[in-house]
């Protein structure tokens, strides 16, 4: 018989035998980064400098598939700003000389980013400061993160690609602004404090809001943060704080759910055959309630600029909608290669024309006589009464439907500067339920999908 | 040329014309009083009672056409309450020989209300207390009230007058649980304070929820009340204690109206055309609203018993109407002389089927798994998932019309007990918006009226 315990390591073995890059993988990764290295070791009598290979390559805790390589250029401390920027630049170009695709990103300054035989690479410019309290700009942490965890992290590494490979399946994994979740470094000092994938998971179950994991225990400061991993190299730095509290219960909830019932599906998705358009029609007519979408083109921006704006546009619109009483059961946003979808799920296909008008409490005279005089001439629904000692007064609402506020509010909503302008000049459609589900974008009728069922993405 | 001071006056006076009993009358009123007090002290020498004319019609400060005297009957302080309890009906019962109806009524302990020669008397026994506040019972304070008065109101009787009618006519007369309004005794502080109804109106119009007077300069106690008036016979106790704060506010109100644009028509109602059904269909269109009812038949008890039970089942219903997420408009209730009526005005005709269920915290690890258990085998509308840290599941909602939700659960509201046993056992009916307006009570129509557009009532 096969006890749980062996049960639980097949599934785990299954899953590693996946993940972990072979040897032809590896020395290919290898040999890449060896060269580019050399590169940037190439300036070093020129300019001081000196490259280092940091991330999951470095400290071998990639998962196979993964291509991605960090290399830092590290600047003696002494350099100036300017300079760092200039000259970092400079090297980082002849670095990626033979990329295919050169972009200039920016951290808290610029870096470029290239692809290289297949592989994503990031050439970094960074201060190279001994003392990680001293840091002058937020990339200088990225070597000492990369010396503790290599120190650290020795026969720890199949664990780290087990936690990130679960995290990526709950769909938590990444602390950019799309997703805020577990970056990889979090995962790995995960896994040095537990020591395990299965000791982590066994501790987050009973994780809860305010949680405190500090590692060389250096006391943590005060953080907001539902998660709080006190980063080794720097005490005062929460490690999680990109982590949202939905993330974290998500993460909570995963691993009771995978100690219950251990299965492969917890580290990889399940053959889902698509949804036919009836059976959206039909969810739809079950659930009685009404779908509308506004698109709009996707700006020309990367993912850490365009996702905040999409949120932000997403809450305004929410509270456009509150303002207006219409109730909203589902909102979610879908970003396309070329459109922007958002989507809402709401309770009222059409309201009455009364809407109530809360007006200032009596004993507020002049508030009281501005209100009066300004609803004496108009038309309205009812007299001014009095209720809970305010004035009220019944007047018709401007908008019954969702349809015509979208189109003549929304551009006035709070909103991201490129958003603002995707938007602007009636630059969006609204679009009614049949015209959402008959979407050529297929991808956006799998989202309804999701966003009705809430099933497993 | 008039001015604003004579206007005002010609206004008045046309008012107290109207208000202030003639001789005929008063005479007719004073030769009943004086032979139901006879007979009560008919009864002194076996008993050491002594009667006393209390209220407006001691005090000379009824409005013609009220035909209202109060008797009471008091006992030396040294009575047992048994006794004064069983010799004061006897004693009432006596004086009250040659009235049409005579009916047991409650307020600490039992008295007799009649009707005699078209007067309605009450005859209450109470006990003679020196010191007002040593009190045996409420009702033994009314003797004080009346002797503070009748030495304080000589010359103001007009004036006390105007302000009842004025206070009568903005339905916010009367501190009865009906009314939450002014009593007629609070009307005679009102006017003994501020001297005259000009000063008390010219006062009003800056009050704020809080307002204290206090005629003796006693010092308030605090009180929970918008309006504290201090009882001058008895510092502890609130004159204005019954009055809410909308009628509060509906007195400021109307204060200021008048003092703008002064008129008899805030005296009198000036005579309405009632509307007719087209009317009020037309009205309903406009609003696009959702019009719901219930009737049951009216209990056979006192206003003072009945009005805040149907207050507690608006309040109960509403409440149901929010759990179930349907949106009042307004709501009001009419008692004719058979039926009440509950009527709502609503947001919603249908609402969609799918409801938002939301369940515990993901880190409460017990609640989470109950309810996870609990919609484990259940048809529901979407996945368990995770939103602000807590489960949330989408299930089919119970009730998506107003009616059948007010059959079902109406009756499990929190009810006081003689509005329970009206509607036990579905005693009672649910009326569309085309029944209420076909109701052969034209009250309702009236009332449906008023509850949409809030006219004058």
């Amino acid at each position: 018989m096969v006890t749980r315990e062996e049960e639980m390591q097949g599934i785990l073995d299954q899953v590693l035998s996946k993940i972990t890059p072979g040897d032809e993988e590896r020395v290919a990764m290898e040999r890449i980064a060896s060269r580019l290295l050399e590169r940037i070791n190439g300036f070093s009598d020129e300019h001081g400098v000196c490259g280092m290979l940091v991330g999951s390559a470095a400290r071998d805790t990639w998962v196979s598939g993964e291509h991605d390589i960090d290399l830092f250029i590290l600047f003696p401390e002494s350099t100036e700003r300017e300079r760092l920027e200039i000259v970092g630049l400079l090297i980082a170009g002849s670095v990626l000389s033979d990329a295919e695709r050169i972009e200039e990103r920016y951290a808290e300054h610029p870096y470029l980013h290239g692809v290289v035989n297949g592989y994503g690479v990031d050439v970094v410019p960074c201060f190279n400061i001994r003392d990680p309290s001293k840091i002058k700009s937020a990339v200088d942490r990225t070597p000492h993160h990369n010396s503790f965890v290599r120190e650290e992290i020795s026969g720890l590494e199949g664990d780290v690609r087990l936690t990130k490979q679960f995290l990526k399946r709950a769909g938590i994994y990444g602390s950019e602004l799309k997703i805020h979740g577990f970056s990889g470094y979090l995962a790995e000092l995960l896994i040095i404090h537990f020591r395990s994938f299965m000791n982590l998971v066994r501790d987050a179950v009973d994780w809860k809001p305010g949680e405190v994991i500090d590692i060389k225990g250096h006391g943590a400061r005060a953080h907001e943060n539902p998660l709080v991993v006190v980063d080794p190299t720097d005490p005062g730095r929460n490690v999680a704080a990109a982590l949202s509290l939905d993330n974290m219960c998500r993460f909570i909830d995963s691993a009771r759910n995978f100690l219950e019932d251990p299965k492969i599906e917890f580290f990889f998705k399940a053959h889902q055959t698509p949804l036919e358009l009836g059976e959206i029609r039909e969810l739809l007519h079950k659930r009685g309630s009404v779908l509308i979408g506004v698109q709009f083109q996707k700006p020309d921006v990367v993912d850490d600029i365009l996702y905040p704006q999409l949120e932000k546009m997403e809450r305004s619109t929410k509270k456009l909608f509150k303002m207006h009483d219409f109730r909203i059961i589902n909102t979610g946003s879908i970003v396309s290669k070329k459109n922007i979808y958002i989507i809402f799920e709401l309770f009222d296909r059409e309201l009455p024309s009364v809407k109530k008008h809360i007006g200032p409490p009596v004993w507020a005279r002049a508030d009281a006589e501005r209100f009066k005089a300004k609803y004496h001439e108009k038309k309205t629904l009812s007299q001014i009464y009095i209720k809970n000692g305010r004035y009220v007064i019944e007047i018709e609402r401007r908008y019954r439907t969702p349809g015509p506020l979208l189109r003549e509010e929304l551009s006035k909503c709070g909103l991201g500067k490129d958003l603002r302008d995707a938007i602007r000049e009636q630059k969006f459609q609204i679009l009614s339920k049949e015209e959402l589900l008959t979407k050529s974008d297929h991808e956006v009728r799998i989202f309804i999908h999701q966003l009705l069922t809430h099933n497993d993405p």
